[in-house]
């Protein structure tokens, strides 16, 4: 999508340990405007497919999903992080390892929001390991549910995350897939 | 707001310890359709303002926020939860007591995306003691920025943080204020 690209290039700021800062347009601020081009072109790939909902995970995603989720027509569902040991029985749950916060945290989605019946299309700000994505997918499988694909605004396309997810035979739809970026020089995107 | 009482006394629930479950459409799964009409209401009752950015907290705070965004045609920020001990000098930060998770966390917005020129409006999910509002409300006058007022969907009237936030000369606009609640009888509205 050359709108992000283009804005990637003029706002995003490469910081060292592979770390892309997008926080003017993407997640701690939120151009409105230009998620609504997001969303739109998540829509456009994926017009093929009947889905009932957006999961998406907090908090950066929960911003990008709501408006996506205007397109679609459909709610959007948010699943939380916790560190709380004990899970009640209610709640499909999945583990995750954060290595920026160098920590392991479970994912909690409600069961009475998530049914076989759902076509679930996932909603993420980046992709980078694939740890969260993973986990996400898990709570769909557990569902019962049919996972669409997974729609992610910027791809870390260095990191394993891609290849993991697309071997698992998902379908992935990134907006942006950032092969190399140093502080110097900024992003090169894949073709 | 009539649709939103409505929506409470159909889909939400009532729990032990002044607990409002409304996850079904605000603050778990969203209801995007919904949330629309949220965000109409917040746009009518502060029709006569000029705002530049809306600020929110994360995480349930953002998605009402983003859609709310629409109708105002201005940017979302939203401020982080962090137990972080050192935070370096490009944030604003603030101290908020959390009674639901027994703990102090700082909640932080980067600097370059709050000034002195900005008109505020603060967007959140639930008032209940108004520590979150309070310390949001902080970080706008520590950017030197003007806060035109805070736009709530839910607020417990029975708990302290309307009329705290109401003293403190803060324009706070409920879309419905929870006055009594209990497990048989459900939430009783004040008019």
């Amino acid at each position: 999508m050359q709108l992000l690209k283009d804005k990637i290039n003029k706002e995003g700021v490469v910081k060292k340990g592979n770390v892309l800062k997008v926080d003017s347009f993407l997640n701690h601020q939120m151009d409105i405007a230009f998620l609504e081009e997001i969303g739109k072109e998540f829509k456009r790939r994926f017009a093929d497919e009947t889905i009932t909902k957006i999961l998406t995970i907090e908090a950066s995603g929960i911003g990008i999903a709501c408006i996506t989720a205007r397109y679609f027509q459909v709610p959007v569902l948010f699943a939380k992080k916790t560190q709380t040991k004990n899970i009640a029985g209610e709640v499909y749950t999945s583990k995750v390892e954060s290595f920026t916060h160098n920590k392991v945290y479970d994912v909690i989605v409600s069961k009475q929001f998530l049914t076989a019946d759902d076509r679930i299309l996932i909603i993420d700000d980046f992709l980078a390991n694939g740890k969260a994505l993973i986990g996400l997918s898990d709570i769909v499988k557990q569902a019962g549910a049919s996972l669409v694909g997974a729609g992610i605004v910027i791809e870390k396309g260095f990191q394993e995350g891609g290849r993991i997810i697309r071997n698992m035979g998902i379908r992935l739809e990134s907006l942006a897939i950032v092969d190399a970026m140093d502080e110097k020089n900024g992003c090169t995107f894949r073709q």
